[in-house]
Formats: structure tokens, C-alpha cells, sequence
């Protein structure tokens, strides 16, 4: 059994985004009891990760330490056609992850519970992000 | 086809614990000849690699290099409800691993030969760890 | 329905090396419309990445970036057996992916229009290097 949609949402700058709540919905659509469920993300300037959801300053801080290992407009960098936030947030979706995989059990993502999804935005302004959510299993 | 079980490890600390012998059972077990074997931990402060299995010098060398990149204790975290260690685990998670995806063929593991399953404990204390396996395929 | 194949490169020392059309070959030739693929790669000290395919530059600044990250011959690394590249590419590859999952949408790849699939190279001379290419669906 395979389900496949894709999902979009619009962010507002650099940032966190828990968007557990719709890929939660996604599986529950499908009806597969047992599988995997793969969120991919159809862009190279944002990304996704599976991060502590109880206390919004772990995510303060991974912004404080994504700031200090790869900056702005660092002197690195060539490429920065689309502005000082254009190379580093490439080199930031690199080092997180533009695929998650999830399992499913008994009807529902099987995540710990404090676990949540995240897309991270990496630009410094709003976007439209696509998501590619499939879903296999039986 | 779809196979899935819970691992669960004590872990005794911070470092790396081979876990390539319980995989290839369950994968064993399943019975699926050819398809994909997603290994997933269930927590935001211990994590998954593949590396290298042969000397163990790399794994301490690992170690080194996240103590130099994400040290305990930074000045620049404020989620420090469990101690100095608490949100460099959270970093290293990030940077690393929740989930892995691994080729099954002939039913078995498809690894290369220098390529060992790792669950990377980044808390300095003992822990229980929950992992979901979940084989699909044929 | 699950196909599954080998594919082998050369590479030609460290760098990135573009494997977006043979992925897609595959995809073709399996028969799946619907559903992910997973691309492992058997080794330790390269990796798959997905990054931006227009701008040469990016992927020359991410080359400069991971020089100042992980650099060869770091003083911290003991494990030197192959050379001062040898622990270098070790981290460089946890640092990135060993396996990338892709959906699969109307028997193509459902990339995002400036992913592309590269290999990454880290050692510093020719390699070759085998990959596992598995694709479930339907």
C-alpha cells in the first residue's frame, strides 16, 4: 500500500516550523497501519529535522549555534547571488537533513514522545516550501 | 511485506555502541530477501551513524572532534535544565542521525565491508534507549 | 513492487560528482510510479548529498566551508593509517548522508528544481565506490 501527497507551507523568515500535527493527519488519511512514512523536502535552502518539542529555547539555542558555525555573509563564501543568508543556508541544509523517514505503528507516526517534525526555514525571508509526503507499508 | 519490532539498549554513558549484530538479526527474522530496513531511535539526545568498524580510534577520534564543535557546557545555551551536557546533546542529534535507511539484499544487511551500525549515546549519563525497526519489501 | 540494483563509480579524488541522471535511469527502468528511493552508498569516507545544480559555486564553497570544519592532518585525529585525509573523510561523511530517500511521483524522481544528487568524494585520490539503489512502490 503506497500514499503519496504533498503538502505546502508558506514561512515567515528563518526559523522552526512543527509541522507534526499535518504529517500526523497525512497518515492517518492513508490507512496504513504498519510502514514508513518519508517527508521529503523539494528544496536546498530549508530543511528538516526531528528536534525536542517541549522547550522552545533548544531551538533558540540550535539558532544560536547554527550563527556561530555558519554565519552570514562569511568571507567563505562566493556564491551569495540572492544575498549574505544564500550560501549559509545551503551549507545549513547539508549538515541537517533534506529527507526524514518515520515509522508507522498501529495507524500512527511512532515517535518518541519528545520528538516533533520540523521544517527549518533558512533564508532570512518568508517562502513557500513543498513537501513530498509518502507512506508505505500495509 | 512489512516487518517491525522495538530494540531497546541501556546505554552507559556517552559513546558508540555497535548495534550491527541486533539489526541483522531482526532482518533475519523478517524474512524479506530485497527492499529497505529503516533504523529509528525514539529520543532528541542520542542518535544514529554508520562508520567505520574496524579500528576503534576512529570512534574516539569522532569524539574528539564533536567535543571541539559542540562542547558541554557552551556559553551560548540556555536549555540547561539537565546539566552541561543537556543541549550539546540535542546539537549533536541534529548534526547526526534519527533515522537509518539500509538496503536489504538476499536477506541481508547490505553494508559495505568497513560499515558498522552505531548508536551514539550523547548523554554523559546511563540511559534507556528505544529503537523502532521496520523492514519493507519483498 | 521492489527493484533493486548496483550501480559503481570512479571518482577522480575529492569533489562532487553529479549522479542525478543514473538515479533517474533507474527509476525509469523499475516500473515504479508511485512510491521512495533509496540511494546507500557502501563505504565510509564519502557520501550523498542533495544540493543546489545550477551554480558550480556552491558546491566550491561547500568544499571551502568543510576544509575549515573538518581539515585534513587536524592534530585532534590519531587515526592517520591512510594519510591526513584518511579521519578527515570519516567525519565529513557523518556529517552528511550515507543514504538519501527520494519519492518517487509518475515513474520520475520528485525533485525539488534545484536538487540535484551528488556523490562526495572525500579522499583525496580516485576511488571506486559501490552504491545500492532500492526502489519500493507500486
Amino acid at each position: 500500500m503506497v500514499h503519496q501527497q504533498q503538502l505546502r507551507f508558506s514561512t515567515d523568515g528563518r526559523g522552526t516550523y512543527n509541522i507534526s500535527k499535518q504529517i500526523g493527519e497525512i497518515i492517518n488519511k492513508s490507512g496504513v497501519q504498519t510502514g514508513i512514512c518519508q517527508i521529503f523536502i523539494q528544496h536546498t535552502s530549508a530543511s528538516l529535522i526531528l528536534c525536542e518539542n517541549a522547550d522552545p529555547t533548544v531551538r533558540t539555542d540550535l539558532d544560536a549555534f547554527m550563527k556561530r558555525l555558519v554565519p552570514d555573509g562569511d568571507s567563505l563564501f562566493k556564491h551569495t547571488d540572492e544575498g549574505p543568508d544564500d550560501m549559509s543556508a545551503h551549507v545549513r541544509t547539508i549538515l541537517t537533513e533534506s529527507s526524514l523517514s518515520i515509522p508507522v505503528h498501529d495507524g500512527r507516526e511512532n515517535l518518541g514522545i519528545w520528538q516533533g517534525i520540523y521544517l527549518w526555514e533558512h533564508r532570512t525571508h518568508s517562502f513557500k516550501r513543498n513537501l513530498s509526503v509518502t507512506i508505505v507499508g500495509e
